[in-house]
């Protein structure tokens, strides 16, 4: 697409900013099915941008989009349309803000409920130091109910700043959102809101501007025009009404559908097998329950849902405190199981310590789209979670090799009586679901070679066994071991095991994870070690295998340790 | 004192109550004058204590104690009376509710913001299970302020259960409750509130049943037999007033400062010299903001706050809201310090991956109270930062060795363009100040032997040194380094040394730590190693010297260990 300079923003009639509009949805639609992304928020939020980019003056104006998965317009209206074709691809631009991009992304998200905390900083940090620009805060109505948000709203008194907060209420998270704030919310769009709801956040500093068509570019220009003038002697609320996936039927109609696409086919999906799991398990022991945080789709609890609707929970996007409800729920003798990506389980890391392992109570955390995630970057790879979860007390982690393990793991949860996190990728192939010992590593292949390879996970085993097959071809053979569990250790198998060369293979960073946990056993023994996990680098958007080798889990690495240890052996 | 059992206090008249609530007064605070412990938020709580016990009926109703500091009065109440000269002791009563303590604990806690969540996984497992109980969540003022608070409250349509929630106002938090919050709490309390901040409890499901006069028995046993009823019919806001000290006039007057009791002299803190450090650095260095989470005294920000208000923020109980204004505000030119204590930066885990070192800011963590920190047990121990922080990319952790280092690190940090986290304990001794270089070591003294033991942190470069004059009077000896930083190491140093034998000892849990590191740094060489840190569990309460041997980093077995390494050498 054609760069479309603020001037041009600046001399369009409405009628001509309109049809920029329509270039810019045509754009996105066009880019978003063949490099995947974030389609319905994106189409949502256009006219909103368009109408911000002409009022405002940005990069000298800050903008802190909240997760950032709607930056597609800003992108396209700051001298990155060239380049937009390259959306999500290795090396191409970023799916979210990205201060290493440009100047115009003055702040990085792609986790929920920063942005009102990330603007007050910027404000306040300009007040310090002179300066005079806006700064815009664009949020979800989904984010309202995360907790950082609510912290944020409840500090405007004390940092005394004036920050514009944009809405953006579509009534959607990436599930429909919940709870009592959207019930709020909700009234004040539809009108039938009492006077008091106004003044709710007007008590915590913020002029409430009243609810503005989000996809109507004359209804925005006066309401961002009021609000930039405002904004000279208070903080502003815009509540900003717009539809997902605006202009494009099939994304109004499939909201949920089309938050984010995935341009290559994605194999079986183990949050499939995690429903169906639960549902069987379910029916014969009344003590389980599923809980997420605003992702039920996503994360395969849609049929639990549907046939457990009592013992279903969404509280929208509140990572901690779906962890606390966890805690509780099975101090209490119910068995949760808390299915939640990688990535957002970071939030919840003081109540996994603190509620879940402090009190040695059997949560099941099920830890999907963990390893390398791909394309949407360096804030949605789940690359650190063994690493976290690796020294808190009375945790067990377990990682399958595949879907079938995936499903025994989950079966042999509902059985144990302490804290089970269950990590895997988002896709992979069905396998041999008989049950699984906690606790055992499986063997896969016995050589008699003085070289034993430990993979983790079905990206690390599939690489694990490619590496074999070269191998064979030049005559070289190794064990190979399915590290299904990074505690506990399968002791008894580590102790037995004869090979002195030890290579260990993980989606997960170098540090922290099993390669330390392996050399940490076998600590003093004179055992030789290679270990394949990612450098300690924030690792961007790109095709996973392709990041996997450059951040240092490479088939061809890999198989020059191999080659290296049996020269050796 | 005596066990008072709740038959007497269904038969007692409220004077007799009263008399009670004096003898129970009593011996809180002759305990704590000898065993520590909170003491200003137990005095206020003893009426609103006594009178729950009198209306509901533990342990089959149940009662959540946010943050749990507030809890001597049911401990007293509940069959621990006898022992409850040992609270706090080594082996004796926790300071807190624990559920391997009694049966009248039902949930465990120590850091804030939990106990609504915590009742409502309760309230939900009660329902499900069709069972009858009432529950209830005892939440401070302070609290009310914290995320996952709002999160909780959000929840409550969805989780469509029945608890009482007592709002415990004494305008305090460790220091006085800040924010838009309080404000509205503060209007309700003095009876000035218009009639919407009742509403608004209202539209998130909760009755609000006004303010109660939280210290006078013949206030609080009506409004609470009110609530219970009220119970079965929804859930239910008792606004209880209380005063922080109540009965004990140096408490009432100095509510901060006896917040919480050491009974041990600390020595010379940290802390103040974090805010005399703060405070010259920002006499000529116009970037520098503090930021707290409530905690202003106790993390020595008092001096700064007093000499540069405009650049200080307290942001209230708010962790995650806290690290991510300092990104921003980082992002955005200043050069923010956050000063927090070790186990409640936990809470900000997230935001340190995703805003902080995500975005590679200048931010420097204070991580205050690290290490074992006795007699708070297990919820305040600080021994997972070290494990947490070690694989997260851009960030720096430097260990100072006393207080003249940790000067010279807060002052190195000041000119750092990177992510900083300094930990350290309470309290030690002053040392020299003279300029550290991130990233290197110190060399302590130089020995001829084959051993060399690394040491991070005030309490094990004593102990090392302990162990030193103990192996020396056995004419053994070794190379002792600062190991001053986690990340980076000094790998100059650490390429250097010529000893095959490698000992490490940090006050942390063993995984995941600087043994680990440099395990990992070291691995292949043939060197042998020794690693003393903790091991996996959860560190009760206790004095901490004991506790370190107990949890695997005692004198005996670090000087066993240099014993037969020089005899091998």
């Amino acid at each position: 697409m054609r760069e479309i300079l603020r001037q041009e923003l600046v001399a369009a009639t409405p009628p001509q900013l309109k049809r920029i509009c329509d270039e810019i949805r045509e754009e996105i639609v066009q880019t978003v099915s063949v490099c995947g992304g974030h389609l319905a928020s994106n189409l949502g939020t256009v006219e909103l941008t368009v109408a911000l980019h002409r009022v405002f003056c940005f990069p000298e104006d800050k903008i802190v989009f909240d997760v950032g998965h709607q930056c597609y317009t800003h992108k396209l209206l700051s001298g990155r349309a060239a380049r937009f074709g390259t959306l999500r691809r290795e090396g191409g631009l970023s799916g979210f803000p990205k201060r290493t991009e440009s100047p115009y992304d003055c702040y990085d998200t792609g986790h929920a409920g920063t942005a009102i905390s990330a603007a007050l900083g910027i404000a306040k940090a300009r007040d310090l130091r002179g300066e005079t620009f806006s700064v815009i805060a664009l949020v979800g109505d989904g984010s309202f109910n995360n907790g950082l948000i609510f912290e944020a709203l409840n500090s405007l008194h004390i940092l005394n700043t004036h920050i514009l907060i944009i809405l953006n209420d579509n009534g959607m998270s990436i599930s429909p959102t919940v709870g009592g704030t959207h019930d709020v919310l909700n009234e004040l769009k539809e009108g039938s809101a009492p006077p008091e709801d106004v003044r709710l956040f007007e008590r915590y500093g913020l002029e409430y501007m009243g609810v503005c068509a989000g996809n109507d570019i004359d209804a925005l220009l006066p309401a961002l025009e009021q609000a930039k003038q405002k904004l000279q002697s208070t903080s502003v609320l815009l509540h900003v009404v717009t539809k997902k996936g605006q202009g494009n039927a099939f994304c109004e109609n499939a909201p949920t559908r089309t938050h984010g696409l995935s341009p290559e086919s994605a194999g079986t999906e183990y949050s499939a097998a995690l429903g169906e799991e639960l549902c069987a398990l379910a029916a014969s022991d009344r003590r389980i329950v599923a809980v997420t945080a605003a992702m039920t789709d996503s994360l395969g609890l849609r049929p639990f849902f549907d046939a457990y609707p009592a013992r279903a929970f969404d509280v929208g996007i509140c990572e901690e405190h779906a962890s606390v409800l966890c805690a509780a729920l099975a101090s209490a003798g119910m068995k949760p199981y808390y299915a939640i990506y990688s990535t957002f389980l970071q939030r919840a890391f003081d109540e996994i310590v603190h509620d879940v392992c402090g009190q040695d109570l059997p949560v099941t955390f099920c830890v999907d789209r963990a390893g390398i995630t791909g394309a949407d970057g360096e804030t949605h790879q789940g690359v650190f979670d063994l690493s976290y979860l690796s020294f808190i007390p009375n945790l067990t982690v377990g990682i399958p090799k595949d879907i079938g393990e995936f499903r025994a793991m989950v079966r042999a949860s509902a059985g144990y009586r302490h804290p089970f996190a269950i990590r895997y990728p988002r896709a992979g192939r069905e396998g041999d679901d008989s049950p699984v010992e906690i606790g055992t590593f499986e063997l896969l292949h016995k050589a008699d070679s003085n070289v034993a390879v430990f993979a983790a996970g079905e990206r690390c085993i599939a690489l694990a066994q490619a590496v074999r097959a070269a191998a064979n071809a030049e005559n070289i053979d190794f064990t190979l071991i399915n590290a299904r569990f990074l505690k506990p250790l399968d002791e008894a198998m580590l102790a037995s095991l004869p090979q002195k060369y030890i290579i260990t293979v993980e989606d997960n960073v170098r540090t922290g994870g099993l390669g330390d946990a392996l050399d940490r056993y076998y600590l003093n023994q004179g055992r030789v070690f290679a270990n394949f996990g990612y450098r300690e680098a924030f690792i961007p958007h790109g095709e996973p295998r392709s990041l996997a080798r450059r951040f240092g889990v490479g088939e061809e690495d890999v198989l020059a340790a191999v080659r290296e240890f049996y020269a050796r052996g």
